[in-house]
């Protein structure tokens, strides 16, 4: 039976042991050792969180893959000494809730419930929204993440645009791929969903350049990964009116410091990443999967590109 | 060819004008009378607005039918003087308007989304909502408009129940009926859509003992119709906390004045009757077809049941 450690913050641990030993038994391994300390030599696989300390393999002789916490894994991997396959979670709780907290806030800069929510003065505002069907919404990223959330908001009739770095078919999503592709996507965007892994090709990826495309006043909304938006260029063009409102929910530093410009400027909404959580017991369940094709001899799941960065 | 006359507020008439003529060009009657003004013994067709002021159908006496310019008839249906047919108005673009406002206003409260919004203070408040698989969210009205709002909420993977006067069936809905559904219908509810029509039967049907059937702290979302709900017992129920919040977007008196104590609670968010508007260029196309229908011998579409009040 194998040995597995479980490497993450202990927090986690209160979280994750006991869905963990139940998945680990839903799929007959409920006699593998699963700790938090061991001696590397004796481990077979670890369940990682990349913030948890680890960040040296070589001692793990007998590793036979890591299984990522967590979607993103840009802090661990270009890690060297990490040789064996490596995992990240794709997990349908993860899916599904970023699925409806995008959802929820393009529907609600599209309905521009702000005006209500913070607005209730006696005064009787009868404005209708146009409908969806004349709303263009722009998706950068066309992964799993991104492909799911295009589909939900073209199921409700928005006219949905999509791009990533090689072409991709979504059904009911124009997709635009590569360099020339990004500003055809971007032109004319009324709210634009940043859902692309942090690479160093995405870094940046709105910048005062490409802030400038979408239709005046457009609004972004980022629960992908704080790099990949210029926060200077995002403060210059909210501030310039070119951004209408930014809906951020990632950030270069996490939790966002009190003093940064973005919780105080009315433009912008700032949630503390929450757009989407790993639920532990569906993650636990991909985990346990995943151990169980390692020692059946199966092809892992969701196996990261090492050369791609995702 | 036919004499039809507009009978609503002057400004529906420079809003409707020119869609109207341009749909009855499109279905053939491009030489139809359209009117604001005409002895009544001449007229075929009236597109009706309830608040128009006519209110005695009786010299109408060749009138073929009655076009309803809105979906809600409550204030022409009991009209004893009415006796040709009477048509509501089904417009997708009110639909669609609707299923918009309904599911961005449920991912709004399911995500916990005002939080955010109000409370841009510099906290990290990492506490990610449920799922929607784990959400209960009940519709009262299984209507055209009741029941693609349930559609389009099962589709993100709400926990469903309807609630309709007879027995319906909705794909992806838990359907309840009759005044013994009503109790089960609501048990246990976390979010409460009201998409009935207002009639008798409906009246107050939000009352001090129906507003204790949801689960506590529950959300009431009210696009339908004001007199759905006890205005008191709602206030009542937020105060106790048995009521969340509540969503109001119809009520007795509209606009709603300034001095009513909706306005100024914590607990309470008010649209101006928004969340469906019907849209000129559809509805137009929706009163022309009507017209068609009648010159040529056919069934008129989205006829009221009178008995019924809907």
């Amino acid at each position: 039976m194998p040995l597995i450690l479980f490497s993450a913050k202990s927090e986690r641990w209160s979280i994750y042991e006991s869905p963990l030993r139940a998945a680990l038994q839903e799929v007959g391994l409920g006699d593998a050792t699963l700790v938090t300390e061991a001696a590397p030599e004796d481990v077979d696989y670890i369940v990682y969180a990349p913030n948890s300390g680890l960040d040296d393999f070589t001692p793990y002789t007998r590793l036979k893959a890591v299984l990522n916490l967590w979607a993103g894994v840009e802090d661990v991997v270009g890690n060297e000494t990490l040789t064996v396959p490596l995992a990240r979670m794709v997990d349908a709780g993860l899916e599904e809730g970023m699925v409806e907290w995008v959802t929820g806030h393009v529907l609600r800069h599209h309905l521009g419930m702000d005006t209500h929510i913070l607005g209730q003065d006696g005064i009787w505002r009868a404005e209708a929204p146009p409908l969806a069907r004349d709303r263009a919404v722009t998706v950068l990223g066309m992964g799993e993440l991104g492909a799911s959330c295009a589909k939900a908001l073209a199921a409700l009739r928005f006219r949905v645009s999509g791009w990533s770095r090689s072409p991709k078919e979504v059904d009911g999503v124009t997709c635009h791929s590569g360099t020339e592709g990004l500003d055809a996507a971007l032109s004319g965007a009324e709210i634009v969903v940043l859902l692309l892994p942090d690479t160093p090709a995405t870094r940046n990826v709105m910048n005062a350049r490409t802030l400038a495309l979408p239709a005046k006043g457009a609004v972004i909304i980022n629960p992908g990964r704080g790099p990949l938006i210029d926060d200077d260029a995002l403060l210059a063009a909210l501030d310039a009116g070119q951004i209408g409102h930014a809906t951020l929910d990632v950030f270069r530093q996490e939790p966002l410091p009190p003093e940064h410009p973005f919780w105080a400027h009315p433009g912008v909404t700032v949630t503390p990443h929450i757009a989407s959580e790993t639920r532990p017991i569906s993650a636990s369940r991909v985990i346990a999967e995943n151990i169980r094709r390692g020692e059946a001899g199966e092809p892992f799941l969701h196996l990261v590109d090492r050369k791609a960065g995702y």
